[in-house]
């Protein structure tokens, strides 16, 4: 596959425009300097046109059944493993993550739409309910009543700068609004455009080949933000999916609230995902939560959403040796280059900002030079952050602060103060339980995931996760980016009334054409 | 029972402090006179409390059996029917509304919930989800992951004007709310406060009753907008449900907005509720239809969010007698007294816009003197409409727009441009289906409900309703008001990583302990 640098307006064969817009490159972080590709920024007419043949699209991709959708969803997943090498080793350049990283990522992407396509390939999910007539009731009569999920119409979806593939061109949120009958146009992340155009030709590809209408999907480039807005100004525009820093989610939702017709965000913001450790855990096993903390902070460079940014630590001695044990583990972590100079001069700003900041002790720093950067560990405790909340902020890459507490009033204390996060863990012994169920209880409040005796990086990609959580972590706490739950972002009920057999989607038709699972008058059916 | 005119706080029997704050009282609309009950607004200081108790209750609402929670529900409804004459009388006094219709609200409200009731004590509706675990996988364990609905916190509530049960204090919004296992706090509709707090009453006695924690439900009495305002502004609550125009909706939106936490906001707000008559159904049943129409149109005096207010009409010589036939049918209505003086001279004002506006002939209208309002038939052609767009406006009352198409290309362009709507209904004959399918198509993507061949008013309470649809129907199209799919307004997805199974909610436990619906590892499982 050869990249020449335009977006992917649908997936028709028709020459592209001669670009009129001036050129970007994007930067390999692990050398320093520009790559070689030009990629030219869409225009407003790009953004137009991608958004009317997707409203067009729509007209069809709403009534597809879940086999033709499932099809195309596993022809892509296909396209992508074909390329695996050329994939791998263009993500490798753009992003500076190691091959066996991105070919994991590559994989999970993979998983994802697999999974979305068994989930619509048995139907269930649209959530069908039939209330049935009763012409003889008075004193009215009671009317046919069906209802079902339907897709919402085309989704504009923003690439993660941290997930090239997962949550980039045909990542979680794509996949999940494919999936719900919508087309998609992609905002490339300018950081990764390469890989953002390898994987776009990859869809356009299994589009055609499975027969999707032109305006299914287009892929849009821009090195700053007008196009962005621009799209999700688009009156044809319908949803947003967007995986970044708060700012950019926050100033996603502002923009679709001022729309004439406002539209739902979700976007998946900001967290530092709260670990707290018990007395017990820290007597029964140091060891081990030393050593998972620290590959849970280090790996990746901590650039996970799910990166734990605040560790809740008992004073005493067991809590100094394990300090000590950390900050030397930390201290010999190999420095690296992060995703990009903008993310590396931020993490950068965040640890100097911990280091000068009163009642915060440095327990360890990486020196790295030039392109590099290393991770950190600092040290607190309860009282200070409470009267200093910001220093939970997050800082995004390998970093934690560490909270020392001499009892778990000063946690509570804490944890109701805290903003809504990704997800929260306990780490703790059987017999302390009875004596915890309370911070449990206050955290499950906060969080999208609860954890026990893990740690939250590492995300499965399954039917029950839940990666989401309330603001901030989210810009709508009910719902999930990972995971089959996330398909419902895109879909809305609809109900049919007194609606003829043939006109009603299959979903709602009598005798259940498709054995789907339904409720009819309140009973849950089979579909047998 | 008796109304002392102070807002509610809580279920304690603690003697409420005096009132400081300038009484008001309601309007008899039908005698044009001031009612004797004064009601004291409520204080900035009665909501901090009431929010203050609902936050603390959620601690413990949020764990209550669908068992607990069912029967406290019914035994609210319960409640409502012991005092059924008292509740009739007054809010007969405080709406004119006619008895049977107020005997029928409370009768649906009810129904509601006792639906809400049978659906959690059943237990399915919180959508739990299994994955297994799989410490041997390669390269990493799989972790056990749960997940399933759980309640949002405390839920502040706006009585509606036109629903004195059904949407105001012990309605929808409120069933749902509490079946969710979320406190609800309510700020009465200024229209009928006595109705109000006898419904209160009611919910207070049943939380005693039924030992609900103190906070589980408070209800605020205010005649402007402070009160809801700082309401909606406080931390504890977490979401918020109303019914009313588009204003008062968007201003809560607002409001919400700005939080430090942003907060999800159901509003049901405004919808013209179109209904398409196609040559065939205008030829076969124009009677009927005359019938049907004409009592759809000035049921209730016009006062419900379904009221149709477009009505799509062959030109030509059968168009011509129909709408001759409904004219008369519309001058012949007896006036009657509309909810409020405000709502009346809303009313008016929408009419004598409509009867001046250009190209648009008033076809009739019921001249109506002193506290009556009268009913009215105004008729435009397509063309008028494609132009001059704000003609379709929702004018809340007994009035409709007749809208004369040449060909069914001009009412796919004016659908085309319609905003959200909760309903779209069709009238056609079967013999027609083929020529129409992109009509309903293209109305599919308008609206929350699709009715053919019947009329938008009556909502059917059920598992399959819809009363929503995209803005500005509501603020949020994700969602209904009505039907048990409601409760997902007030619930989000909470995930349980490697939760020890004593400490999981019953819902996700080993073996299923109270044999509801799950979806373990991706299949549905039936609780056996």
């Amino acid at each position: 596959m050869t990249i020449n640098g335009t977006s992917l307006i649908g997936t028709g064969t028709a020459p592209q425009d001669t670009p009129t817009t001036k050129p970007f490159r994007a930067f390999n972080p692990a050398q320093g300097a520009e790559l070689e590709t030009e990629f030219y920024p869409a225009t407003k007419a790009d953004v137009e046109r991608a958004a009317t043949i997707a409203h067009e699209a729509f007209a069809v991709t709403k009534n597809l059944s879940g086999k033709t959708k499932a099809r195309f969803l596993r022809a892509i997943a296909d396209g992508l493993q074909n390329v695996l090498p050329q994939l791998v080793e263009v993500a490798g350049s753009e992003t500076a993550l190691p091959a066996a990283r991105l070919e994991g990522e590559v994989g999970r992407t993979v998983l994802q739409l697999r999974l979305f396509a068994d989930l619509i390939e048995e139907g269930s999910w649209v959530a069908a309910r039939l209330d049935s007539p009763n012409p003889e009731r008075q004193p009215l009569p009671k009317p046919d009543v069906r209802s079902m999920m339907r897709p919402l119409g085309p989704v504009a979806v923003f690439g993660a700068s941290n997930f090239p593939f997962a949550y980039s061109v045909a990542g979680g949120d794509t996949t999940s609004a494919l999936a719900a009958g919508c087309p998609v146009i992609v905002k490339a992340h300018p950081a990764h455009p390469a890989t953002s155009a390898l994987t776009g030709e990859v869809i356009v590809k299994a589009a055609r080949d499975c027969d999707m209408p032109e305006g299914i999907f287009s892929l849009l480039f821009d090195s700053g933000f007008e196009i962005g807005t621009a799209l999700v100004s688009h009156p044809a525009i319908k949803a947003v999916g967007f995986t970044g820093s708060r700012r950019g989610g926050l100033s996603l939702v502002e923009t679709t609230q001022k729309r004439a017709e406002p539209i739902p965000v979700y976007a998946e913001m900001s967290s530092v995902n709260p670990i707290f450790i018990s007395a017990g855990a820290l007597s029964a096993r140091r060891d081990a939560l030393v050593a998972g903390l620290h590959q849970s902070v280090t790996m990746g460079l901590g650039q996970f959403c799910t990166n734990p940014g605040l560790v809740f630590l008992p004073v005493g001695e067991k809590g100094d040796q394990f300090v000590s044990e950390l900050a030397a583990k930390i201290s010999a972590s190999a420095p690296g280059s992060m995703l990009s100079g903008g993310i590396a001069s931020n993490y950068s700003e965040g640890v100097e900002r911990l280091a000068h900041s009163e009642g915060v002790t440095k327990r360890a720093r990486v020196q790295a030079k030039g392109v590099l950067s290393g991770a950190a560990l600092f040290e607190t405790n309860a009282q200070t952050l409470l009267d200093s909340p910001e220093l939970g902020n997050e800082v995004f890459g390998a970093t934690t602060l560490l909270v020392r507490y001499a009892n778990t009033a000063e946690v509570r204390a804490i944890a109701s103060s805290l903003e809504g996060q990704l997800t929260a863990t306990l780490q703790l012994e059987s017999a302390e339980w009875p004596q915890h169920l309370d911070l449990l209880a206050l955290l499950e409040e906060k969080v999208g995931r609860l954890i026990i005796n893990g740690f939250p990086t590492g995300v499965e990609v399954g039917h029950a996760m839940v990666h989401g959580g309330p603001f901030p972590a989210t810009s709508d706490g009910h719902t999930t980016s990972v995971g089959t739950r996330a398909i419902e972002r895109f879909v809305r009920p609809v109900c049919y009334q007194n609606v003829p057999n043939d006109a009603l989607p299959p979903e709602l038709q009598d005798g259940n054409p498709l054995g789907i699972r339904r409720m009819e008058d309140g009973q849950w059916t089979n579909g047998e």
